[in-house]
């Protein structure tokens, strides 16, 4: 069985590494287009900020240990098409700069995804500006990284307020660099929170000396190229303003890189491959995975697209196990995703408000202002916690959670709970950790399940004396 | 509807502040032979280690705010006698050297508990000795902070190794002292955690310097009264040996304070009174809750004796709640709990391997040895995980986790899983939280999932070629 995986990452080599193992003649080729396999692009934003200095620790295994277990992995390959009636691919080898074409049993997309640019202008003259970047490769964060070593190099905006642009803004400020942060939504970190854990992390950049610009509209970039070639924007051009800047990231997001399979596969708007819980594309014989694929909404029921790597490694190890003919599926994601910016943690899981709102659920919600510990044992601080609940069954539909020391964590209670279809009522009693370095005798996750009961109680009050 | 409430800490308060607010004509009286009401006992290893030092701190509310809300609060009065014929009980008031009887129509039994004390010798010639020391009330905890100022007081016993043990070393480490710690059982924390965990809290208890005898039992204390009137304990002594010592706190377990209550009551073996899902006795219109009773077991449904606040807490409250008529219920303990000492956090739920070999389940278990985050963020930790789980459904049943850094918190999980009869798993694929600071992108607990899923495959696969 000869197997063809097109992108060697989280959800391309977590399925060839089962393959390789279950399968019973396994031969597998994986072209990846970069110079590395197994790259975690997680820690890029680290990488930049100086918290470590070898780009290797973002390799989760090189190239030479999966060819030692059997894997052919060739770098610097693009696969540019697919025909899905011969079964075939047709690669280009950048680096010898050679097209084939190679067969397939069994395919696996995993061709991840790109940086969204906006647009602006990104060049003068045919030269590109060299002090603009994006955050996604290696190759993005090693030349970030050497940019932001230059002396002149003082004020960094960010365009883009997502977790890479969260990110990148402690990333600056740890290397001294003076950070503006605009984003097109109302919010930071829009898609992924309400508003009550959003202006707790707003709060938080505006405190540690980020210039933080919501609701701006980036129109433009304007830079220069002088005498000895050197191009570089200089200022960024909003809706409301102009900044001037010595570099600029883009952090928008990403788009599905699907651009290079024809009109045979399904795919969402955004160019994202639909496939079902086991990875299967709606194309006999190519399952997909990872950033380039949707993965199931564990509440919701919905194709999603939510490029976070624990659902690529997931449904990307699932894919494998269903190519060697194994019955596994995945249960489906919660989203759940967090972020740290200084001692401020947030996390989230489930659906938003936004999302309960545009699918039409019957929820109520519930927002809790506590503390993480006993007040006597050094550490206690500030915790928010908000519940997304269905109105009628009481069940946990989602969770998000602002605070520092082991704030974060506690969103898994909450992901195991939402999984389980557990009560707003049963986290209420829930027999949580208590110790005074960890918690208070009623953890801040039972005062939210006791309180959201209670609160839909008095809705329903409201409700029948004529408010809904 | 007059209620009475022997014993005015955790259960007691959360009932009584429950029966006010729900009762429609409420008449609370507490007796509480303390000084305190809504004392927190676990802040007293803290306290004593000088982490805080206003001791009104560990009072979570205050006798005024309850007389406040409308419940009479009488401190210093021991309840010496029920008679659930009459439906009174005798008083004595300590304070004016009064005995007095009142009468209920409801009755709550929190009486707690009182450290038990081995049987050696506390006295010489009517002298007690003024440098041994159990650590239950605020009057325990401000004699032992007062004694460990004294300049002479270096060498420092602790007998037992529970949780108040092991976080006195840490009190009396914090307070420059060379510390000792005696255990009768093989293991630190015995009942709590199997020896896989345990073995790492031992291990960390010795690298920061305490003397720690395993598997030794105290046979006497010697001591000496001299001229002036001091009576002092100078040597332990074990089966094992002596040691010499300026300080001495037992603390190897607590008794249900239940004497005073007749034989009418059902309780185990020790003294422990037995009460249902929502707290109540045998006998009619009595309840009981917190350290003087049990709690049902939420895996096992057996009555145990698990004293701790979260439980009493919750007990408490239901039984409060059920005295004014409702029909709330306990869903019963995981006995979740957790210790700090050092960096060290260690945290247990559900049963053990000694629980489930004692209660005859067909079980399995797994031990993984992993890392809490990513290792190119600063704070990477080892990790362990153990899983106990049902060998034929995959239910979880217990988990145990040591390490640093958030190890403890995600001990709330694996609680959210048992309480909801996840699976194994169900456990490998959980959504769980990934981001570089706070977790691999398959979490611990994910890996620990997976492996033990195959595990029992492999032990299915012992049993078939001959070997259980």
């Amino acid at each position: 069985m000869k197997t063809i995986i097109i992108g060697g990452t989280a959800a391309g080599m977590s399925a060839a590494v089962k393959i390789q193992k279950m399968a019973k003649d396994p031969l597998i080729t994986v072209y990846e287009k970069g110079e590395v396999v197994s790259f975690g692009a997680c820690g890029l934003p680290y990488y930049v900020g100086d918290y470590f200095h070898d780009s290797h620790q973002m390799i989760a295994r090189e190239q030479a240990a999966f060819e030692k277990m059997g894997i052919a992995v060739k770098l610097f390959h693009e696969v540019v098409a697919v025909d899905t009636t011969t079964k075939t691919v047709t690669v280009r080898d950048n680096f010898h700069d050679e097209t084939f074409v190679d067969s397939y049993d069994q395919l696996l997309v995993a061709s991840g995804a790109t940086p969204i640019m906006p647009p602006v202008t990104t060049q003068l003259d045919g030269a590109a500006f060299e002090n603009l970047f994006t955050l996604k490769t290696l190759g993005d964060g090693r030349a970030l990284k050497t940019y932001l070593r230059l002396e002149e190099v003082y004020q960094v905006t960010i365009i883009g307020g997502g977790f890479i642009g969260v990110e990148c803004a402690e990333a600056f400020l740890h290397q001294g660099k003076k950070v503006c942060l605009i984003q097109l939504d109302d919010h930071l970190l829009q898609d992924s929170f309400d508003e009550e854990i959003s202006e707790v992390i707003e709060a938080k950049l505006r405190q540690a000396g980020v210039s933080l610009h919501l609701a701006e509209g980036v129109q433009d970039l304007v830079g220069s190229l002088d005498a000895e070639g050197n191009c570089r924007v200089t200022q960024v051009v909003t809706d409301q303003g102009e900044y001037r800047t010595d570099l600029v990231v883009v952090a928008i997001g990403v788009k599905p890189a699907t651009d290079f399979l024809g009109p045979a596969f399904a795919k969402l708007a955004n160019g994202a491959l639909i496939v079902d819980d086991q990875g299967r594309t709606n194309v006999p014989d190519v399952w997909a995975a990872g950033d380039c694929a949707t993965v199931p909404h564990l509440v919701t029921g919905d194709d999603r697209f939510i490029p976070l790597a624990t659902g690529a490694n997931k449904l990307g190890r699932i894919a494998g196990e269903v190519m060697t003919g194994a019955d596994s599926h995945y249960p489906g994601t919660l989203g759940t995703a967090g972020v740290k910016f200084m001692e401020l943690e947030a996390a989230r899981t489930g659906i938003t408000v936004a999302d309960a709102d545009k699918l039409g659920y019957d929820y109520n919600t519930v927002v809790i202002d506590d503390k993480n510990q006993t007040d006597y044992y050094p550490g206690q601080k500030d915790i928010r916690v908000k519940l997304i609940y269905d109105n009628q069954t009481l069940c946990l539909l989602g969770a998000q959670i602002a605070g520092e020391n082991g704030a974060a964590l506690r969103i898994d209670t909450l992901a195991a709970a939402i999984t389980m279809e557990m009560t707003t009522k049963q986290l209420g009693l829930l027999d949580l950790l208590y110790a005074p370095p960890f918690a208070r005798t009623w953890d801040v996750l039972n005062v939210a399940g006791n309180v959201a009961k209670s609160k839909k109680n008095s809705r329903k009050r409201q409700a029948i004396s004529g408010k809904s």
